[in-house]
């Protein structure tokens, strides 16, 4: 008998009222009972992501949504910016070159972020582009990027912007339409609270007509498809029904609390979690003005393998945390607080990064993180 | 409080200590649990296609699967057969398209089987052909194509056999590299007895052959990826963890009870549900020697719309069996017997069939066909 505690920016835990709803007996897909729980979702949806726009859902993980971003927008050939401060911004790009799409890239240096005077300037240097790809929270990092400043700027161009929020949805403040996004993406396992294998898509009007123009291959992820399949509250194939009656439920607990409420308390529990990472003698990886709330990335100290870290937290005590992905490898690692990773959930994180910390050799006060998140949230 | 009776083909009931596994709280994707739980999956989907071959995972509908083939095997402008049989026939055609490959089709009246013999005239007539594509049973309609000959004939040649067996894997024989299937395509949520959401393809060495000169765009369906992410024993992107911790009980149950004693059970409940439907003065859709074990097409009678049938069911019953597809609509209504279906919800879909043929005013004798099913199943 193991207890398990799941702190990883996605999946992250999910509701158990939630948990039992995927466990109910399968409906079909095509009735009239699954169309209204769809609909309702893909409504639900537009309220998460602050928009009036279009939403579809794919069946598949995040990374399916982002290539389906790619390939219902553009052609072979066409020009892009792809705006990376990390793993997943790279992600853009690696799509849009696997469809011969020209990328002009900004990079920043992992653990700081975009500028949009960057983004501003190339796109009054080359008036070709048809797309800017950015990300809001860059899970790899733990930075989160002005897409309000960036989406002010596209917005005065013919490019359309599209922005990764998987990670960052429903739990750092987004603002579709009020930011001119586009094109936004998220996945069912992070801020939803649900399990991976959903992921949606909000569409503006603006990106409609690129589709229109857009001449790369798709099947699956054809959107022009899903839209007319939503008019009579269906989708193209065969959903993960089950997925999406889960998501359902964590939808109307999101509505519930309301969003304000969500970014609030996130963003209440990342101070806490920063305040207690640094009263233990650690550091935070990324500049600190531009840390996401999503997760706290722990910089490791000199000697200390941030992989071992991972490891020996969820063999001793079965809590799991994320290494540090591709450079970062070892060098950080990165604690989630989002969705339904809770105050006290926190508080059984931090404990075990001390007991760890120590036995690997880095001395660490017992005690001396857990007693600020005690004192600066509850 | 209304009981619901699943008997579509796709999806099917999921059983209750699937349902469950489903339920657990969510693993992350890349921890020693949840790899050794994803490469028992892999392995025995090994067993359920009857393969050495790889095997390997996409998050996504079966129609994910089928294009993961079409784009990891070919390029543009490469010629192939796809032979059609009905809806799922035509869908290989559809995806192709999709990316310029030039399609030489095998077209069969509906309700007909595929004659191996068409396959080998074409293939020996044009010897560029680089992949054929088929259908194993064929769900719009109810067929079953003789996969067994045209494997044969497909192997004397250069080219690849992808066969779609996502309604027929776990209920209709299938024997993958016995019949010489190169690629072969399944969902999890037929004879899987699992919700939707997963799909699986097989992969022979001289499909990997083709794969290595495959030019066509993929990034989410890359087949090489997914190869090399197994050996660490992961995925490339996060998957639905919970649909595949629901699976690896599916398939665990499905072991236990053998493909044999599956295939065998799933052709009695056919053959009973054949008669049964006759004994009530209706007809079977597709032509006897060819009708597939997985479902029974009902050709409804004249003046009565199929549609209507399903709805009536639904409502009244909540007895959910499928209409036709496309040109059948309204001609044909299916019932499925495979996965978790079996006997007495047999006996529960033609009795409210009985019923509500006649509330529909097509006569039939109330427990005609039921008492033929107790004759025949128990």
């Amino acid at each position: 008998m193991k207890k398990y505690f799941l702190l990883t920016p996605g999946p992250t835990p999910v509701p158990p009222e939630v948990l039992l709803e995927e466990a109910k007996p399968i409906l079909h897909h095509r009735t009239t009972e699954f169309g209204k729980i769809f609909i309702e979702v893909i409504e639900d949806m537009k309220y998460v992501f602050q928009t009036k726009n279009d939403v579809l859902m794919v069946t598949g993980s995040g990374t399916a949504a982002m290539e389906s971003a790619v390939v219902n927008l553009l052609s072979e050939g066409d020009e892009v910016i792809v705006v990376s401060t990390g793993n997943f911004g790279d992600r853009w790009e690696k799509i849009c070159q696997a469809y011969k799409v020209k990328v002009h890239k900004i990079s920043v240096e992992w653990g700081y972020a975009a500028n949009p005077k960057d983004v501003e300037n190339l796109l009054s240097s080359n008036k070709n582009i048809k797309a800017v790809f950015a990300t809001h929270t860059e899970t790899s990092t733990g930075v989160v990027n002005d897409i309000e400043t960036i989406g002010k700027i596209v917005n005065k161009t013919n490019a359309v912007l599209v922005v990764d929020t998987i990670s960052g949805l429903a739990g750092q403040k987004f603002l579709t339409d009020e930011w001119f996004v586009d094109v936004a993406v998220t996945g069912s396992q992070k801020g939803l609270m649900c399990a991976p294998g959903l992921s949606f898509v909000s569409v503006s009007e603006k990106a409609w007509k690129l589709v229109e123009t857009s001449q790369l291959p798709k099947f699956y992820f054809d959107w022009k498809k899903m839209k007319k399949s939503i008019e009579s509250k269906e989708t193209p194939f065969t959903p993960a029904v089950s997925l999406v009656v889960a998501i359902h439920k964590s939808l109307e607990i999101i509505k519930q609390k309301t969003l304000q409420k969500i970014w609030a308390d996130t963003e209440k529990l990342a101070i806490a979690c920063r305040e207690a990472v640094k009263s233990m003698g650690l550091k935070i990886f990324s500049d600190e003005p531009v840390t996401c709330n999503i997760l706290t990335p722990i910089l490791m100290p000199e000697g200390i393998d941030g992989q071992k870290v991972v490891k020996t937290m969820r063999e001793d005590f079965g809590i799991s945390i994320a290494g540090g992905q591709d450079k970062l490898k070892g060098k950080i690692v990165r604690i989630a607080h989002m969705g339904y990773i809770d105050k006290f959930d926190l508080v059984v994180a931090i404990s075990g990064l001390e007991i760890v910390m120590n036995k690997l050799g880095y001395k660490i006060e017992l005690g001396s993180g857990t007693k600020v998140l005690e004192q600066k949230l509850f």
